[in-house]
């Protein structure tokens, strides 16, 4: 087992990257350019795992962090939020060293940025197939038009094609039918907008994010990109919803146990809402946890179910329903492993991971 | 206004500083050790304001966070968390420049440690006045005899006194009534621990946490020092509780405007979950939120209603609901500022601040 002290990210790096692998092999079955989101890891460690199994296109969710990674030798990158157009200074700067694809709505932000970008730079159109975050209604072609005349007169400009996030295949807790449904609301926005302007533009991509739909759906047909982000640790409300098994989860906070209530079957670890951010999931019996304790074994944890979860996080304090016997048999500087419940927000939490070997990895 | 390009946490020094003026006068009127919790703002250029106020003794909550105070010559810091016994050599390390306060609510911890920390330290034990985190019910005499054995016969260990932290008066929001109960609950079982112990040991402080109590109670009799932490900043879950104005909130998001939504009521900005945390507070209609709109003015924000919220937060967007006309009105690459619900968990999850010269100031 890995030494620690206080709370620390640990990655096992074997699920990371048969995660990974899981990602390659799925994309290539169904003929799938993949170009996974990076959001998840943020570092230049972890994306030479990918590297390794031939990926060379990658999401980025801002120019930041296409900065970081275009740092590292990543050549293609596409930032999958809305163009900041205050940040005409890091689109130059990347642009001009990496293939840069943004992503925009909206007639207002292209003109926003015209004239300003001086390299060349590919844009998508975000389509909004049902989340309601971002994007345009799939039967908008009036506000598509107008991007693409935009787009058409600006000679450092290269539309190219149209992506979407299915964010509410997170809501389909559980429900396989639900994320099914989720996609194939997705294939019916997407692919009429593909048939429409294949010809105009026959280089064109279709690209589909969120690593629910992708996990678990097996029709790709008229989708040309996937950009699954979470999967390469997944978490516990992955698991909630049913895209992965809670033995697939490739990351665990390491955290001190600090102060012991059996007689309330709790105990108290060094680990709370700075470390873990403050996504919640449920219990089976609808009971509210902050994440779920595993159990340390020689090469990693077991993910097996121990009845030990994450009641509350304070900032600092994370409170943890042991039971009587487990919180008896705990002692005050024992390290327990706890499965977070979002693992994107977790990491941004912390600031490095550790990997199981003991070596720190650096991120953004 | 200060440029911004990208999520930027702002910090209103005027306000601070009025903040940290309303602790030292009101420690000061009640005859209270002021002993600030640091945790909040993390930072040495804000802690210098408290200095400037006289203030020499600070609260921190981890060992880490006293050796970056300790770096910034702090001299007299209590970590206020039950003691993690894996951190000897920052003890050992912060104990010799320092004067150096744990915390400890069972024999078990102290045992762990004896022999093994080489300078010398005060103790404080915890006592829980009710809000079930960590500490020990004041009636359990027994325990506390047994903690108070260990220190007396260790040379390096002094006992400091019994602290508390009435962290379920966050629980009362709204009704004052019900946070000056939490305070009379702290008083009931602090008060005769220290009847019971002063003559034993004449120094024996009582330590109080809690901005709500602190900003709300009157009478603090029997109470020695207070460690009040948010109050620096305030945020609109203390609002909600009661515990201060909406214009005493010191610091503000700002973010720029990427996408418009006018048919939804709605536009998103660039800040999200990594840059706010996920805390939420209620509208009075019931309605969750996670962060208010405040208007731009020319030295900082106007904290006045404007019926524009934060309606949601994935990773990096903010969904706001704005209303149709502010939705129009708006335009991409726009500045909004935005109240955060909970200061403490916002600025962690940052990683410095912006004061409203445009100065960037750093933090841990």
């Amino acid at each position: 087992m890995v030494e620690l002290i206080e709370p620390s990210l640990l990655v096992d790096e074997k699920k990371c990257r048969r995660n990974i692998k899981k990602m390659v092999d799925k994309a290539a079955a169904n003929n799938l350019q993949l170009r996974p989101h990076f959001k998840t890891h943020q570092s230049h460690h972890i994306g030479s795992w990918y590297r390794n199994m031939g990926v060379d296109k990658i999401t980025v969710s801002s120019l930041k962090m296409a900065e970081y990674f275009a740092a590292d030798n990543w050549r293609d990158i596409t930032v999958s939020f809305p163009l900041n157009v205050l940040e005409i200074e890091r689109i130059n700067k990347v642009a001009g060293k990496v293939s840069l694809n943004l992503l925009v709505d909206s007639p207002e932000a292209i003109e926003k940025v015209a004239g300003k970008i001086k390299s060349k730079v590919g844009f998508f159109i975000e389509i909004d197939c049902g989340y309601r975050r971002t994007g345009l209604d799939p039967g908008n072609l009036d506000t598509i038009e107008k991007i693409l005349a935009l787009l058409d007169k600006n000679r450092d400009f290269e539309f190219k094609g149209f992506l979407t996030h299915a964010g509410h295949s997170y809501k389909a807790a559980g429900d396989r039918e639900k994320i099914l449904s989720v996609h194939r609301e997705t294939k019916d926005g997407m692919i009429p907008l593909k048939e429409r302007y294949i010809s105009r533009y026959p280089d064109l991509v279709i690209s589909d994010g969120d690593t629910p739909t992708f996990s678990v759906a097996g029709d790709f047909t008229g989708i040309d990109e996937v950009r699954p982000g979470n999967m390469v640790f997944y978490d516990l409300a992955q698991n909630f919803i049913g895209s992965c098994d809670k033995d697939e989860i490739a990351i665990a906070m390491g955290c001190p146990v600090v102060a012991k209530y059996p007689h309330r079957d709790e105990i108290v670890v060094y680990g709370g809402g700075e470390h873990f951010s403050k996504d919640y999931s449920f219990l089976p019996d609808g009971t509210k946890h902050y994440g779920k304790v595993a159990t340390p074994v020689t090469d990693g944890w077991d993910a097996g179910e121990t009845g030990m979860y994450v009641k509350s996080l304070s900032h600092d304090h994370g409170i943890i329903h042991a039971g009587k016997e487990k919180a008896e048999k705990l002692s005050i500087g024992d390290i327990i492993y706890i499965l977070p419940v979002h693992a994107c927000l977790t990491a941004a939490s912390m600031r490095s991971y550790i990997l199981l070997s003991g070596e720190r990895i650096e991120r953004l």
